[in-house]
């Protein structure tokens, strides 16, 4: 079985973002339009988009999420992100349920800057035990380019952790949309976001405090493997335990665009810290003329490494997401045959 | 001739620490302290670090520029900053007069938030006439880790381009410290500012305006070459020319600290556009107690290169820098012998 870990909502019905658009005109007075989108729809978008391509490409499951520069925690206030939140969670779950086996919610946090984290827990836990998700996308930057929030080590973050490791569900460490015109969202806030929280984990003791709390740094992990030795480098000068440590509780997907650089991360990294992702339909939606093939099939890449064991492809396409994600198998298990 | 493209004095004698602590502290009033230090300490703090590095090593000349870290633009105002700068370029310049071919100068310009570049025009060429200096370190975020000014591509920065040009000077794009606590300095900031920078430039027509503008972009890039096809695929998605168009006037150094991150840049990116580089003393100033090596000795991995052919490694070690900096030949060539 091949498992994509990382996939997002990015094909919904134009109704979706007409909604948000008035929405967030609208914020500070009661909103209370009602979106309307059929099954029909849903089955068409999702059907004629990321379904096509899993079977296309051969991969089995895509967690799925909100969009992640959809979440645009900024906007209006801590309501106007309650809502938006419920509003999209709800429609994954459906597409969830419209094609069971082929999609596993991932669910969107109703994040806002400056609003403690505890905001998140009812609707973690509404997503997670009314709709089976199985993972959720913590936003680090939840001001969207302009990182006025504490560090993800800052005990302003526990009490969602506490509730994660609770409810044994991971998060994706994902930034949404910039509203800075130094950061593109996808080609720097993405990778931004990636980078940084990487090095705030290196500097804190957060798994100290949560042992089993696990995070999943997407896109390969943005410049991280690609520096591997300048992390354990400052690591080791500022007396910091080894980054291998890390690696009982931080796992990077496979959302690198080229073979080169999936070829680094699973050597730098290994395979048990890797998990396969495409994020498709998301970041890069072309085909490389190069190649004749989408950017995104990230599965070519993995393919191609010529020295990776049949247990180490194992654990990258399913192992590894099966044991970060405890709910998943329990979750494929009660599908019906 | 080995050109290390990318060194600071992080060694300097602890009375220009003290200088600099005063002179923040008395901003907005004016400051006359006298910066005193002897030619003794200075051989001894380059001879005893540095030039002892680049001796061991078999590198032959390096850029020599004041701290990046210490560059802190946001400090004070304009005439701090212009103050600070000044002061330490003088320094940088001793040091190229007293280790004439083991150092060559590269300034720190006067950025202030909010303040035109064009501020840096005068201190550029003071620098580049009269001290013989061959670069100058740009910083994108003045700020200091809240990227509060303009992208590279706005007409902001056009004033010290034009300067640039005509000086035939290029930039090494290099942020400061960051104040800003989602992101570390050297761990974060730094790879965040390389990466931004490039995504910049590929959303930007700056060479059109500028077609002999040369950016190096350190740290290996940030996150670019490990990502070179979601760059590929974003610039493609977005009708934009193919980014190897930017390699006209975009260059690499390789301060990335192991083996497989520098085989992948070179891989990637070319012998063209890698130019050899150590940043010693610098971000990561330990010995990696797996290889006995110290992590910034980026020598030993370009020298691992297994397939990387003699004009290759030429190119990366001298004839770039020397194409890319056209001052260094006539610098080195007016040396007593």
């Amino acid at each position: 079985m091949i498992i994509d870990v990382h996939g997002h909502y990015t094909t919904a019905p134009p109704q979706l973002a007409e909604w948000r658009r008035r929405q967030i005109a609208s914020a500070g007075t009661p909103f209370t339009d009602k979106l309307s989108i059929s099954d029909d729809e849903i089955r068409h978008t999702v059907g004629d988009g990321q379904l096509r391509l899993q079977k296309e490409r051969g991969t089995d499951v895509t967690f799925f999420s909100p969009t992640a520069g959809g979440m645009a925690h900024h906007y209006g206030d801590e309501t106007t992100s309650q809502q938006w939140t419920r509003t999209v969670n709800d429609l994954i779950h459906r597409v969830c349920t419209l094609f069971p086996g082929n999609f596993v919610g991932v669910c969107q946090l109703p994040q806002s800057p400056g609003v403690s984290p505890a905001n998140c827990v009812q609707e973690l836990e509404r997503c997670v035990e009314e709709y089976g998700f199985v993972g959720c996308n913590l936003n680090p930057d939840p001001s969207d380019g302009y990182w006025t929030g504490p560090p993800l080590t800052d005990r302003f973050w526990y009490p969602l952790y506490e509730k994660m490791v609770e409810l044994e569900v991971p998060a994706m460490i994902h930034v949404s949309m910039s509203c800075n015109p130094n950061f593109h969202g996808t080609g720097a806030h993405y990778l931004n976001g990636d980078t940084s929280a990487f090095m705030q984990l290196v500097l804190g003791d957060l798994f100290r405090d949560f042992p089993t709390l696990k995070f999943v740094i997407p896109h390969g992990g943005g410049a991280v493997p690609y520096h591997w030795g300048r992390y354990r480098g400052i690591a080791q000068d500022a007396h910091r335990p080894p980054i291998d440590e890390l690696l009982n509780n931080v796992f990077f997907d496979t959302c690198v665009y080229h073979y080169a650089g999936v070829r680094l991360l699973v050597e730098v990294v290994g395979a048990d810290n890797v998990i396969f992702a495409s994020e498709m339909i998301g970041a890069v939606r072309g085909v490389d003329s190069r190649t004749g093939h989408y950017f995104d099939d990230t599965k070519r890449y993995v393919d191609a490494i010529p020295d990776l064991s049949e247990t180490e492809q194992a654990k990258i396409y399913e192992g590894n997401a099966r044991r970060v994600y405890p709910r998943l198998s329990r979750v494929l298990a009660a599908l019906p045959r």
